[in-house]
């Protein structure tokens, strides 16, 4: 029943998830899976029916619909470059490129077809924030006042393995500073940061941060806190609330189940997922079968490239202000 | 300002609590403490600035406008017809007596004065159960389809503790007959009792039962299912759910303090009270205020003896059926 | 990668949904889809790659590794007679048959091969509930003392529609019933049943009762409560509780989304799914891969026919309860 | 029994409270109340067996061991000054003084008797709080990394009625800057302000704002965030979470009681209380009850006047943040 081919750039665990997604969904079919481990690249081809390609091979072939690239962030701008040349719609993890103005330039590449690559940031597709934004859309708590995000990792990096990172705000608050462009339908005008490296010192000596508190002030006057940290010992903690005019709204976090134990102890329950592939697996599966709506019809994606490079002019922005200790406006 | 004098019988954690709260609330003043523990009498004297009296000496004086009776169950009905022979309100803790043709007998003393005896059934003054049967009253959930209470005690007695009692059915569940009445503001037209010795089978030695399920089929059809045990190594377990034509209503257990610990280990929240002194603080409070007031307007009470001997005649039927194996019309 | 070939017996609700976790399985591919309905079938096969078959077609394949017969309850027996003479494995939803002589007769006729009957009792299948027997297992709670199951359907349906209808006791709280035989691994000793038609009294003339509570006494004196309507104004509502001799554990209700607003109205969340498709969608996906791997590895499965026979006596004894007015020993 | 006497400043709402607070506690007596307006003292005299009094008069009363200061904000210095010259305890709703200079010469006038005055930080005395602070004690979160504090009123004042108030910074986020300082056992070290009237925006037309978002840094690098609002259509939101290393710990809410009902539009709970009188009653009960511990014992009070004007010290600097658009250092 399918017939859009798809080439999926990344055989890790997001590409994975995205490819068993592809599956269950059913319109578009894996045509390629490319991977610099050819023993990753047959793992994951084997279990979904693909064949394993080449970068050129793959880009060559004139019947992919659709470019799903899973690599990581370092080399999108490259494989974008290359998806800008075919006549494909693309799905690219965020972010579009660390460095701004290269991010850009792959961007403009696309030409009239920037509305055909989305973005990956799966959090627009989670239900509960968007059983959130469909309260706050109809005006049940009236106009957003404060809002508060937390989002913490469960379990932080070592110190090696972040040298390579662009960091806590660049890295993952850029996923709320989205979030929050799409739940308040409004854009930032400020932003403020404290940050610190109070989870291990050591961090500091690689140029990072462990833990942020972003105060951010939206154009239409909102005022949003945004509290990051690389570990959570409870869990993925991943939290929105918007306090309003009239009411105020909030989704907390999610659980493997359901179970209350109550003992001598006291009353007991499951500590939240340990990892977004869990906290969000309706959120991936949602994201990945707008994309394939996008491509069986020809529909502009959301979000977008734009939507992909206003989030990192927020991260960006936030980074400066806690180099230099101060609000900075946009 | 307090010109109403009371005579309080029994100095012992029932009546020192009374006693405690008829002081915060400030309308009778403690006259009299009676105990046959002098050394009890004294210490709860002393506290509140009444007097240790002998029995004879409190019933004879006729300033007194109000006797409050927290003595051992078997001695109530003494007290009573001791106190019916005088002008004063009675408070006095359920029951009249276990053996309800006594019990009768000792309101019939009453005569026209029957309206100013009130029995401590406590639970019809906690903000909760007030709250839920204001809903229930104003038809939030329709009409009461299957009501559930569970009501087990935190710590069970030794079997040695338990030679004296008249029992889980005449001595716990009694309350809940009694809530379930109020509540419903119906008759139980019958009753079946499963009952077991689950936590120790040493209590079948002593003729009693320490898990019993009850079902009750009230007059109007309401079901109604009463979940009794000795123990809850979680505290004292005190729910009630309504499950109604329109919705359902439910009142949880109350805590110590709210605090939600999330560590590596779950979400921790404090386990609820382990008595019914912390549970029904604020019942206790009600309860007494409730009697000050029948007592300096003259006006009538309510839980009354007719409700203490209607709960009571439930027990019995309880009782029956759990001897019988079962279903008792009422 | 598929070739274990199944066929479908019934496109209705309940095999529509079997048919589209088989395809996210991947295990078995779907080779008939059989329905009186034309339409039905054809819709179904459409959707799947199946074919639209005949019953006499689908059984004479010699091909087929698994039947899964999601026809009306009736129907069941003489489906399973048709089955039991292939060799291929077979998923039946409950009961096997309401009347216990012919669905033991039909479990007969396979033989040594009863042990690859699977009943579709699919709450063994649902997280929560397998969490929470986990924890029971572990020991987490001690001795099961007292268990409560509210089990409500959402919406009652019309009395004509109840007709042919084996009532509340053997369509709804027969699940309850095998539930609490897989979670305490234990039997029922005895039954009472309290019963009547407080929803609709018109349903008493066709028979049929719509409230039910009923209460168990498992072999090793566990209590049991299952509190069963055919109506819940606040959704499909399904909760397990176990009172045990160290703790306690319970399961509440899901909902479609966890958003909690909170306004001048006060704090709302949404209300449960609905329905089973909904609350139960893991379970359903859960159940059908369990079928496979037992297909697949020519394993035994579990619920089995004995399984179905074993609920069916409960829910037979239930009724005789009712019809009886008192409890019967099993 | 009780032989301490204390004299009561300002008989409105906040001094009612206190009189009967120290009434039910039973350890001082109220000797006086003082009160511009005659027929407020009157009312409460009469309620509480206190006579009314001038100002002079009760100052000048040797035999008074405690003053109790519950008059309007800018009258509170020149009542310590008054205070100062006695040999009693004093209790003084915050601030001591809304310039701080003032409020510094008027703790030194007390000189050694400076650890005599307490401040009516009421927050450090609820329960709730307590036990969280015991939670983070006793190390069962790790240490505090990200600490959210969320103080909203439920009704904003009319712009007029917000004329003569030293603004919401000074009023009421001293509160929870006070709050901060004690559960962390650190003083803050850099403040942060977002501010804006986003209820009303004439309030700025009053040089007044109604919505803050704090930021504080620690000395010990813990960050704050403290959400005020004037209002909260919801109820007065007071809420308080700490994340620390090792896990976190939060405290939500109270409402005036637990019913949850469940109906077709939702699952519904009571919304939280309307002011601090309710929420925090016990909170009231048990600061009036230690300081009546240092009355009686003679003892040093807490929170003292220092903490008055480190909270003070705190609030203007957030002022200060708030009008210069930048992070200010302590």
């Amino acid at each position: 029943m399918t017939q859009y081919r798809a080439a999926l750039f990344g055989a890790g665990e997001m590409g994975t998830t995205h490819a068993h997604n592809l599956m269950a969904d059913g319109r578009l079919s894996l045509a390629y899976v490319v991977d610099p481990s050819r023993e990753r690249a047959e793992a994951l081809a084997a279990a979904t029916g693909a064949r394993v390609a080449g970068v050129d091979e793959a880009f060559a072939d004139p019947d992919i619909a659709a470019h799903i690239i899973a690599t990581p962030p370092r080399t999108h701008a490259d494989y974008l470059d290359r998806a800008a040349r075919t006549r494909a719609h693309v799905f690219c993890e965020k972010p579009v490129d660390h460095d701004l103005p290269r991010a850009r330039a792959c961007l403009a590449a696309f030409g009239a077809r920037a509305a055909v690559v989305q973005i990956g940031f799966n959090r627009r597709f989670d239900p509960d924030f968007i059983a959130l934004k469909g309260a706050l859309g109809a005006g049940r708590i009236g106009r957003a006042e404060q809002v508060l995000v937390i989002s913490r990792d469960a379990e932080a990096p070592p110190v090696e393995g972040f040298l390579q990172s662009s960091g806590l705000l660049k890295e993952t608050a850029v996923h709320d500073f989205d979030l929050i462009r799409w739940l308040l339908e409004d854009e930032v005008a400020e932003v403020f940061v404290m940050g610190d490296a109070l989870i291990n010192p050591d961090y500091l000596r690689v140029d990072q941060i462990d833990t942020t508190t972003t105060t951010l002030r939206m154009r239409r006057g909102t005022h949003v806190t945004v509290l990051n940290s690389l570990r959570a010992a409870w869990g993925y903690d991943q939290r929105l609330e918007v306090m309003g005019s009239l009411g105020q709204a909030s989704v907390g976090n999610l659980a493997p189940h359901q179970v209350v134990l109550s003992t001598a102890d006291g009353i007991r329950g499951e500590k939240p997922h340990q990892g977004y592939f869990q906290r969000y697996a309706a959120a991936y599966r949602a994201e990945i079968a707008a994309f394939a709506t996008a491509v069986t019809t020809g529909a502009a994606v959301t979000p977008n490239g734009q939507d992909g490079i206003r989030a990192s002019e927020v991260a960006e922005a936030a980074l400066l202000s806690w180099r230099e200790g101060r609000p900075i406006r946009l």
